[in-house]
């Protein structure tokens, strides 16, 4: 599938201004973003591990909320041509296997030289926060629409 | 390959303790990580479109340097038992593909309630920063050596 995603200009971004995305954590979200870390421990790959852990079953790695924010930011709100500056991220509750997760960005103050902070907030199903923090961008000069490559995709090789 | 890996008890922990992780970006971690995240954006996946922008060629999404900087902090330092309470990052240099990345942990200070403040700092193959920054963990009360389970293996389906 290939697509065109549109920029925001600096100049056309509001405080206040919002986007949100919504994901729902699969199994191979959690298989690839072991591969792709390195962090195979086995609270997020074993089950029977993960029963004995405090979390009760597995969870999906704390830095996978933080990847669909940064999706959500570079796709959406200010969208291609942004330049991720820096990103705080508070995990407030575990992800599991299923929860459906609403990324919720918000303009929170535009400051000088293109840059722009930005709530970046991430809601599970039952509307409680999992990440509350915020980002630091650099907006493009101007909107442009571009041509999005389509995802690559992958399958596992071991199962 | 299964292995094994010891987490650090907070007890154990010292002021100045380090540890550190090195990484070569390849394509693979690129095209993986924008189907992951779903950031499939051309500065990302599409040569030509990346010599164009500012970074002259393809860079790694930011986050994937924040996902080697959870990976390290998840099975090192302080390792399996760590909860990841939260993360700041400065992106202060693009990743290229073929950088060597070294992750460098280091415990800034012990706080009460097993929390541990740990500088996290990525450098590239010329001793630059690329990532700087630091994250907050609660630390495993004792330590305890965790079968790690395979990392999950996958192929690329379109290429």
């Amino acid at each position: 599938m290939t697509a065109t995603a549109q920029s925001i200009a600096y100049d056309d971004l509001q405080v206040g201004q919002t986007a949100n995305q919504s994901h729902v954590v699969s199994e191979a979200d959690i298989q690839m973003f072991a591969a792709v870390s390195g962090d195979n421990n086995p609270v997020h790959l074993d089950a029977d591990f993960a029963a004995a852990s405090r979390f009760k079953e597995r969870i999906a790695h704390g830095m996978f909320t933080g990847a669909l924010i940064s999706a959500a930011i570079a796709c959406k709100l200010p969208g291609p041509g942004s330049v991720y500056l820096g990103q705080q991220l508070n995990f407030t509750r575990p992800v599991k296997l299923g929860d459906t997760l609403d990324v919720q960005l918000e303009v929170l103050e535009k400051l000088p030289k293109n840059q722009v902070r930005i709530r970046t907030r991430v809601l599970n199903q039952h509307n409680k926060a999992v990440v509350d923090g915020e980002a630091l961008v650099l907006a493009p000069d101007s909107s442009q629409t571009v041509q999005m490559p389509p995802l690559p995709r992958f399958t596992r090789q071991d199962s």
